[in-house]
């Protein structure tokens, strides 16, 4: 946690509404981090459905294999999310601490341990004393309450600089039914998964295998569009639960993803993806601008997300962005690299609107002060038109500055 | 040029012999810089071979595209470099710019056009005005001189720090023959290829295919073994040229890169490249350490390229090594992010020869005091053991610093 907020952050924190059947506790149980909480119970009511999403590192993090395993059964009665320590590359010792984890976590809720959630964020190589959750996790399940959504996303956070919530309420058949959501950030962030955590809870009744279905789909275009250094954890883990308390007022139950009720749900639900993702790109560490970046006229989709994705990675964009110069000629250069189809005289460049490079040169309107004017906004909107076919693809990141550096150049210490 | 050189710089420049059949010359075309030469012009006898390697961009330079076509003859005659202006990204203009180019230097040297062989570096997307080198070339063409090659090599740098030249004499046959190269750095650099413009002269009399043959071969674990920022400039040009002036003192003529009576040259030559590709590195923007990454027992040697690489390009674990952090847990989330086939828990890592890690967890004997002593040093050395099969590879990298992203957040203005 920072103690400067990043520019970029949302001027206003929502109103977090309760989710009927999810109670929330968190504690400072000294993993790392002094005088802040640190670590964060959710407890379930019995039913609830569960479904993941987690990073593609071919070295996971043991929570994350712990999480894989256990969503076979498709059902939770708790989540238990550390900050401070990541609990990743500690070898037996890791499976060690998830399972010693879990077994104090389902002593304390009462429930199976396959019931059982579990995500660590924070510096990874280090073992991960559990014995530290013993007691914690008991007092944590006995004064748990229906709702601090805020206190919860704050004891997730490591370099954060700001909370990351998002709520939206919904018709589900003629019932109301309400989805929130958390993450924390903000560095190592890549695609795929873009957060390294972040929890959605709601409601609604929702069936395991269409809640997983619902979450593979929306973060394609939300947090797997994401990216902030290329750097994809180890760790990264978003969940899904569904209580499904909202039948007790007439919800429908929910056994398919393409059900038709769900229509206005899952608008909502993906929504909140792409809130909670861009407030991680807000977050990224010491970003000073948010960059999106379209990509539009690629042979295909996937086409047009490899060159954006180059685009957003490149450290000569992101550190031109930094500088407030519309370097149009690095964006050319983070096309030529992606190794896409892309044709140098067919493309034309914008930023934030102003199109400075068409057909393969600088457009013979460009104004280098009107650009410079507007690359001093703190929304940078980059658009590359390659003129080839009708794929089209967005992603979201942030610039490279000497605050990302200094941060990452010091973390132990 | 920067007036701070790298710390990495290497402590003595060779002293650079002459090359029969190359003369060179230098001056200030005002192409962009003031009070500094910005163009080479380097004069082949007839008969020279050429061989060249370019970057992989799907948006090349106007130089790079001239040169492609170009080299299907086998000889050059000429070779026009300039700093300040890449050419890239210049749409017809740009294309204008090489022709003329090549008219005035063909003018000037007296020989065909197809055999002038150009290349450019400095600010893409900017229109090269071609006519200042009307003039220019003709004086330089008077003035040339068999040879100043630090001149030349100074006359072609942009941001690097120090100028980069390497030497050697060898046998061939019994005659002696003599390989004389020189390199320009040092941003966008990444395979491939890694360098934006090395050009290597030689008086073996050696046939184009087989020089080409030497070159692709050469560049593989040197110059595409080395990133600075992962950036692939869309000009980087390889060219080698042999004048075959050696054949006059009893030098064979050598027609396939296969002949045993190349392996002493073979070695230099390749010893050539690796010493301006580690200069390369060693003057990457704003770094301060040198990072060679070894990954051994990978299931291939492609496999440890991808794995080395994805290390090499790791935001985290570059701006760790400027922090003087042997922050492994970073190295084991590069390994994950590469895609390839590792195992978590078999995996060792070492920097500088102190094993941090081991069987995927904190090695025992894990000293923080030592390895922090370990990380002053200004040449790093992290190897990555995976315990799988016998592919082993080596890349060169730098660090991440603060100072980077000033270079690269201000180059244009």
């Amino acid at each position: 946690m920072s103690s400067t907020v990043s520019p970029l952050a949302p001027k206003n924190v929502p109103d977090m509404p309760v989710i009927a059947g999810v109670r929330l506790a968190t504690a400072e149980a000294g993993i790392r981090y002094k005088n802040r909480t640190d670590v964060l119970l959710a407890i379930m009511d019995k039913g609830t459905a569960v479904a993941g999403v987690f990073t593609k590192s071919k070295c996971p993090s043991a929570p994350v294999e712990w999480c894989r395993a256990k969503l076979k059964g498709g059902k939770a009665r708790a989540l238990v999310v550390n900050s401070g320590n990541a609990n990743a590359f500690t070898g037996k010792t890791g499976r060690g601490s998830t399972a010693l984890t879990a077994k104090i976590a389902a002593k304390a809720v009462g429930c199976s341990e396959s019931e059982i959630f579990l995500a660590s964020t924070g510096v990874i190589g280090e073992p991960l004393d559990a014995t530290k959750f013993d007691g914690v996790l008991g007092r944590l399940a006995e004064t748990a309450e229906a709702g601090d959504y805020l206190a919860a996303a704050k004891a997730i956070m490591t370099t954060d600089t700001f909370l990351k919530v998002a709520t939206a309420t919904v018709k589900l058949g003629k019932a109301k039914v309400t989805i929130n959501g958390m993450a924390k950030g903000a560095g190592m962030i890549a695609p795929d998964m873009a957060t390294m955590l972040s929890f959605i809870f709601t409601d609604a009744p929702i069936a395991p295998a269409a809640l997983q279905a619902l979450l593979k789909a929306g973060v394609e275009d939300t947090f797997n569009a994401v990216t902030i250094d290329g750097d994809t954890s180890t760790s990264d883990t978003l969940l899904a639960f569904a209580t499904g308390a909202a039948a007790e007022h007439g919800a429908p139950k929910i056994s398919r993803a393409s059900d038709p009720r769900l229509k206005a749900f899952t608008k909502a639900f993906n929504q909140i993806l792409a809130n909670l993702s861009e407030q991680v790109a807000r977050d990224g560490e010491g970003a000073r601008k948010l960059v999106e970046i379209t990509v539009e006229g690629a042979k295909t989709k996937a086409s047009a997300r490899k060159i954006a994705m180059s685009i957003a990675n490149s450290p000569l964009v992101k550190t031109a962005i930094a500088g407030e110069d519309a370097n149009w000629g690095r964006v050319v250069m983070a096309v030529g690299k992606a190794g896409e189809p892309a044709d140098r005289d067919k493309l034309s460049i914008a930023f934030n609107g102003i199109r400075v490079a068409k057909s393969g040169a600088r457009d013979p309107s460009y104004d280098e002060a009107q650009v410079s004017e507007a690359m001093k906004a703190p929304e940078i909107a980059i658009k590359v038109s390659l003129g080839l076919g009708k794929g089209r693809d967005r992603v979201l990141t942030c610039d490279l500055t000497k605050e990302y550096v200094a941060i990452n150049g010091d973390y132990r210490s």
